[in-house]
């Protein structure tokens, strides 16, 4: 429970080996046409992150763009993330590839540098058995010493974890958390259940995909990794601690007050559309890695409005 | 038809603008755990590949492995291939990567030691948008002016150029062949024409997946893009044959005879296969990329005993 590891504390390193409970902020990795790091947008990025409404960030997830990035540039973000951030907040950072000695390198650098958990998701090429994919979190588990998230997002990886998967993949010394995408309503109080049978008590079960997350947090998920909380902590964070507090009226009222973002998210992705956000609110030019293209005008000047509509300008 | 390219036979190089009709071979990269090449057993496969049976080389498709190795394992490949092969087949080689400007400077390197076609795959990780994967295959064409065959694969990539998509990327400028899936009988009469039409008259249109490519090729494809080929060479080259004359009967009859090791590919997957296979031919000790595990022994004994059965070892 709660942000755990204090016994590291004296390490200097925020060490967690259960995954803190609430928002957990997916900024943007802030880079050039090139892929290289703007590291002072990422760091005014990261500044705004450490708040409350913050339980962790969630660094080079999806959102980060991590599969673009090289090992370097990865590395580097994480250090600006670990010097802005300075112990105040977890840091949770993307640790996948394609390979799995490159993953267990990765997730190495993420240790030495100072993260708390490696989020690790199925990224494949030929497709994976089950055997396969155990066996690469084994590895990296162990190789790195760093504690796992299994990070399911069949949209990007084309791998969906289900409860069987994922209750082997919980069994792996070092993992301690799950991120499923969450499910619409009807459906998501069963997926919730199915999981935690699966995985037994001790996994921390958290859901990704905005639009649905509150949902899913009612229904018993206690952590949201949420992209718009990369750029808008605050309101994602009213909406966790009216969860926490056990208000579910007033969850779903400020969920739905949030939804012309969600709608642009489910229009265009939310990575395209919080990239959008991020220059417009002016964190550098931040460029998607190409063959990603950036929305085109009338969808942008629709981020804009609506924006402003939700006071997030 | 056929080679195409005399033009340019006095620069030494065999550059083609058409593509070779018949047999493409696909041979692995054999590697060790940690990725570098075997140059020598790559030379050893490759000679077995310049045979009448063989109009192109495929080298780094997905069979050989081309997204989990380094930029200069790739350039070390296709060196070892030009060398090895001396203008005597034409080398169609994957150019894939996640990033355009990764894809750009590979098809680069590629068209610079000398390879003839650059297969491009729609690696992806955040899915891509039609216009997104339009663009990306321009700038490739036109950064690199390597002639491209659009390599559609759903099996790992997950995204399907359907017609409407292939018709756009066809009229690309240097975009001069597709890689299809084959899709089994029926419906590959009608899959072959509404290919067609979509890329019109002057567009190769070939196919991939071994065990229904003997009836995507009586239905009019022109390219066998061949897993077991860039093994086994001569099988293969043998219906290829019995269909450009004409006798449907004699090429069914040869495919059905291959049928143990097709069911070997669906059991197990080609790629596995063709491991274990170029293992028991003696062509070293090529290690799959982990997290890709090597097939479990009773199935690497099936393998075996299979190869014997077809004459083949």
């Amino acid at each position: 429970m709660g942000q755990g590891g204090d016994e590291h504390a004296g390490s200097g390193l925020m060490l967690t080996e259960t995954m803190p409970e609430g928002v957990s902020a997916f900024p943007i990795t802030p880079c050039d046409a090139a892929g290289r790091l703007d590291g002072g947008a990422l760091s005014r990025l990261l500044t705004r992150l450490v708040t409350p409404s913050v339980a962790s960030i969630g660094l080079l997830g999806s959102t980060g763009s991590y599969p673009y990035l090289t090992r370097d540039v990865r590395r580097q973000a994480l250090e600006v993330a670990v010097e802005t951030v300075a112990g105040r907040v977890p840091i949770l950072v993307g640790v996948g590839a394609l390979r799995t000695d490159e993953a267990v390198r990765i997730a190495q650098d993420a240790r030495a540098i100072g993260a708390s958990v490696g989020l690790l998701a199925v990224v494949s090429y030929t497709p994976l058995t089950e055997d396969e994919i155990v066996e690469h979190f084994t590895v990296v588990a162990r190789e790195s010493g760093l504690p796992l998230c299994i990070y399911d997002n069949p949209g990007t990886t084309h791998v969906a974890i289900g409860p069987d998967l994922a209750g082997r993949l919980s069994r792996i010394p070092g993992v301690i958390a799950i991120k499923s995408p969450a499910s619409p309503v009807p459906g998501i109080a069963a997926h919730f259940a199915a999981l935690r049978n699966a995985v037994g008590p001790g996994l921390s079960i958290g859901f990704s995909g905005d639009w649905h997350a509150t949902e899913a947090l009612l229904a018993g998920g206690t952590v949201w990794y949420s992209v718009a909380a990369g750029l808008f902590p605050e309101p994602c964070g009213a909406i966790l601690r009216a969860v926490q507090t056990g208000d579910a009226e007033e969850a779903r009222r400020l969920d739905a007050a949030m939804e012309p973002l969600w709608a642009l998210f489910r229009a265009h992705s939310s990575l395209r559309v919080i990239y959008a956000a991020a220059t417009i609110l002016g964190f550098g030019r931040p460029e998607l890695p190409r063959p990603l293209l950036p929305l085109p005008e009338p969808a942008r000047r629709a981020v804009a409005e609506t924006l402003a509509q939700l006071g997030l300008t």
